[in-house]
């Protein structure tokens, strides 16, 4: 291929994050028509690539989500995004597969986007970033995957955001991709979600601290419409059963009203420290740039208006996985991949797991979720030829 | 009683604005604890009075409704908010029943609200404006009815915060309530609509036009945080499967995505169309005031903890409609009244409505939800002694 690749270096970002950047130095066409780069992927591996190079599982990540699926976030300190399911003897086990989880193109954790530095005006891109898209997203990832000279995916797996990447890997290259795990997702963006996607945006470009974009140079911050969007977004995430379960109407540290605008109540405080923890760990732009990307993904439009075409002589395996109570991709939209894959006659098996978490089930304590996966993942390895784990 | 009440008396507003205006001089005591008044309720009547007084029918405005029920709107020029309901041989007969719709207290309609100049000052009582609840909102409004010397109401009626009110009427003034009808309601708010409700006030409070409430007074007007609230409440007005039907995933006047942060879909115009429109008509303190009152709506909390003891021994007659799309208030939390009713021993009727209209669906043409109400008026008219209507 044409493309130049530097050498793979770990080093340490501006900030000091831990892990690996690739920097790819001919430019991607993207789908707007634009000719991109170089630019940098920033990426997380965990375990071992065996000799065959048939080990190797790519995650993607949703969109708040970065290349720390399983070490402890640089700026919040917090444990990895996906430590329920990536460790040793856990259903994404290290001691057996190679994991690589990178941060996306539009990103804001070393993976080129908005808030980087346009080499060509020497200021951070702001909104002269290109649009971009999921499959912008994954042919990135597939650079990556070149570099690291993994031609063939044992897994792609990713939840929300991270099963678009996952169902466009499929349909993107299909030869690279042995099995597939698109979780809590859809083959598009439906009216809904766009829509609470557009007010998350209005709601940072309403921030006079926004100034059009252009916040970083002027040495400013849209804190508050960037808390209000992740706020409004954080609801979408979880369900009216667990809001009801977890909070109630419960009252903050007091015992009753106060007859004002304070956080009375739980889920109040509990939405308005969502938000302003938010803020510290992610960029307004790229919020933009990567809810852009969700609205935009459309599967099928992409295959002629067919979304069996987009799985045509696949022989990739399947695993559809929906929560019963996600109500921003419901169990519909899974349907509808499922119902694709059957009539391109792929592999694929679905499961609809009963639990009350909403949407965010994929980055919780899901035991059906665990035994689905480490039951996909073992069948798949077997006919992989890999070794069991235990 | 020991409050005294002025004239009734037909006035324009310093906005031109029709209808009645009624000057309550005696201070009303609020669940906060503040004696408060004097006040004014702005309120409009449709058909005519009997002499028996019988037939008059209380029609509670939702959120950002008012008293324009069947009256073109004074700012906006567009129809009632309830002409399909309201009118010569409508379910809401105006030949037949006597209609009084109020401003509600709090609002921003000609009934004092935070907009209201407050004589203490000399200028807008911004957030020194009393927190007010439901209760509040319905005491202010039988202050109303003994005004019009009518002690028995026929009828209570309302949708959404509407519904919260015909609840309220029903437990405070059992007496004064013959029959009662909340559509689309519920005894208290839930952990999910304080939540979306909590998003709404952080949006209007983070735009620095907000001026910690004080716009009025400094001639500002925080319009892109009261648009984004508005954004984001709409989408729960409306269902999925609606926003599929009319949107879908269509572009809004052009043939391709643009690559960029446009409105590209339709639903995202829609969306901007509602929130710039809305900013024309809605002030932002009363969104916060009324936003409050409906989180702080917990009927069974007002009686002990237990619903049933609010409808103890009640005589009136209550139909709880429901719809079967609505997820802001879902069929479960109109199934707890009627739960709470039955064992109250009160005569109900529960009708929960197929359609595809989310929340909204008791604003617009529902045909099963007009037979319902015909039915269920017609049935109580008979019993009440009011002559058919036709």
């Amino acid at each position: 291929m044409s493309i130049l690749i530097s050498a793979r270096s770990r080093l340490l970002s501006d900030q000091d994050w831990p892990g690996y950047r690739l920097v790819i130095r001919a430019p991607l066409r993207l789908d707007c028509g634009i000719d991109f780069g170089p630019f940098t992927i920033a990426y997380q591996t965990y375990g071992t690539l065996n000799e065959d190079r048939s080990n190797a599982i790519l995650v993607c990540h949703a969109l708040t989500g970065d290349q720390y699926a399983a070490d402890p976030h640089p700026i919040t300190g917090k444990p990895g995004w996906w430590e329920t399911m990536v460790g040793p003897g856990q259903v994404l086990d290290t001691e057996r597969y190679f994991l690589i989880c990178a941060n996306v193109l539009g990103g804001c954790m070393g993976t080129t986007g908005p808030q980087e530095i346009n080499p060509a005006s020497g200021e951070p891109w702001a909104l002269s970033f290109p649009v971009i898209t999921i499959r912008d997203m994954v042919r990135a990832q597939k650079l990556l995957l070149d570099h690291l000279e993994i031609d063939s995916l044992f897994c792609v797996i990713g939840g929300s955001m991270g099963a678009m990447q996952v169902l466009e890997w499929a349909a993107s290259y299909p030869e690279a991709v042995f099995a597939a795990v698109p979780i809590a997702g859809a083959a598009r963006h439906s009216a809904q979600n766009i829509a609470f996607h557009e007010v998350g945006r209005q709601a940072i470009m309403a921030d006079p601290e926004w100034c059009g974009g252009r916040y970083l140079s002027l040495d400013r911050k849209p804190v508050r419409g960037l808390a209000v969007a992740r706020m409004a977004a954080h609801i979408t995430y979880l369900s009216e059963a667990a809001l009801h379960r977890k909070f109630g109407r419960n009252l903050q540290d007091r015992l009753a009203v106060t007859y004002g605008f304070d956080a009375d109540f739980q889920v109040e405080s509990y939405l308005r420290h969502q938000g302003s923890t938010f803020v510290d760990r992610f960029d307004a732009n790229s919020y933009l740039y990567i809810t852009r990307a969700m609205d935009y993904f459309d599967l099928a439009a992409e295959h002629g208006g067919s979304l069996p075409a987009a799985f045509e002589g696949t022989r990739s395996r399947f695993c559809i996985i929906s929560f019963t109570s996600d109500w921003l991709f419901p169990t519909s939209e899974s349907r509808e991949v499922v119902h694709a894959l059957n009539a391109a006659a792929a592999n694929v098996s679905f499961v609809e797991i009963a639990t009350d978490n909403g949407h965010d089930a994929f980055l919780l304590q899901e035991p059906e979720l665990f035994e689905t996966l480490r039951g996909f993942l073992n069948g798949c390895a077997e006919h992989r030829g890999l070794a069991r784990s235990r």
